[in-house]
């Protein structure tokens, strides 16, 4: 029996395209499907939600809690939630979803949030690692809100994007 | 503070480099540092431990039990192990060092048993899927022992290789 | 006006797929279409000729003969041939092909023969290299019989391959 | 004896990196030397000349007398001269090269100038390719002055960007 995960997407660097003729990046297309096509999964059944492609800075209110909307109907229906995000704005995201969960005493699967620094496109990219990561940590750890990504997993609240060292860290850690 | 990972190195498919002058794929030099050169490792600090560098169909009895003898030292000083190891005899490793722990009151840290199906040398591998599954799950994983591939974590014991999906399964499933 | 090139593959290292069960490299699968999906060419209009997939260490005296048939009558309705080949017998064919042009009189266009020493399936390979040399080589040399690989172009007859430095080299050269 | 070839670089497209931070690419450093160790070099003898960094969109006038007056210099000295170049004015820079050494009776070796519509950071770049045929080309071209890329060689004068292909042509083509 695979283990039923909703995979939410919201844009961010991760699906990141190159424009030719502009020689810049940008949030046109998804390219979960190409890192997912990569990857041999034998243990969860995914679900794609392709919920909007943003670059998180450009993330209003509205989105954050649309996310965290989703994310909670998503999981009343599977066994775990990964959700792609924009790191610039992964935190906001992951402490709305948490408090929303935790308010309507609705903690009960494993949310899990990740993104990447490096775009898919880049030859050197973390969104493989970090998608990885997210789809198998679902699958283990115990019901809550996390952030896996560079081969950590954090549990929310309390948890930050590290801007000199390009990760995500642990309120209070240096 | 990291999270310390022992990773004990075998041998195996996940090894194996190219010979361009018989044309085969040989167990010569060990390619996991180029692995781990490529991911982004926040997470875990790990030790090296290069044990052998054999194909496991050539391994003896006397060479499950030097794994298992140093997956149980090397638990003892280390938040936790990662074994890479041939696929086809992954699974004799796998019991043999749950077998040991378990005799000894021992199974006080997650021991995670990874491989591939398809050498790091591939364009199309399964070997860095693999073993950042397992250096993530073996920090999230309660004790046990386990083996990650495939987007799917499995606990010893009643584990087998399956040849027809050509991935590991829990023993009576299909 | 697009040129337009016979591309004849013959199978060889460039073409060997890897086998999980049995983990070796095998000639099963033309490789060619994937190589050609990965260019951009605007030059060549190309035509392939899957004539035969062998490891060339297994060519027949008819094999070679065949290759050099198909070249001579390839290269009387385009604009150029490009022969792809097994390293260890590609000189032969090399010289079987000059031999039959040249004592028929028609050495009117360039035929161009390449391979690789490592199969493209590998990480890293020679194989995308040596045929985009040959694509594009065979556009603006003079008619004759060449090797193209390794940023070397060598005119046949007097080219022999190297086994210590597993390249191309022209009869005499150290 | 390898045949001498005088590399200069001047940045563009082919040189851009990625800035985790802004998220953008840019031309910080010079990335011609990762894609020179991933080719197999026998034939050419190259000699670097790492003349400037820029976005061809940003050259001066001087720019381009400059690289034209370098270029000349290296013919002197070397059996061909390669120059990487952004594409958006590779062409006014192509056509400077020509008129100089022409007016000075000086087509005496090969000058392919090369470019990169993608990044070589990117996963799918046509810039190894690019190189790959400027270095095996300046070897067999007659004298003049070229741009060799996506597998076609155009002489100067007479060559122009094409910016809905995002390939060189020939004036007047489509």
């Amino acid at each position: 029996m695979a283990f039923s995960v909703a995979l939410i997407s919201t844009g961010g660097t991760i699906e990141k395209t190159y424009d030719e003729l502009h020689g810049v990046l940008q949030n046109n297309v998804s390219v979960l499907d190409a890192i997912l096509a990569s990857l041999t999964l034998e243990g969860a059944a995914i679900t794609r939600v392709p919920l909007m492609n943003k670059d998180s800075l450009e993330m209003t209110e509205a989105d954050h809690d649309l996310i965290a909307r989703t994310a909670d109907i998503m999981a009343e229906g599977h066994d775990g939630v990964v959700v792609c995000h924009g790191t610039d704005r992964l935190a906001v995201t992951g402490h709305r979803i948490h408090e929303r969960l935790a308010a309507r005493g609705r903690l009960r699967k494993a949310v899990v949030l990740t993104g990447a620094m490096r775009p898919y496109e880049l030859r050197r990219t973390d969104s493989v690692q970090n998608l990885t990561e997210a789809l198998c940590a679902v699958q283990v750890l115990a019901p809550g809100v996390y952030v896996a990504m560079h081969n950590r997993v954090l549990a929310f609240p309390g948890v930050r994007k590290d801007y000199d060292r390009m990760t995500f860290v642990r309120d209070g850690a240096g």
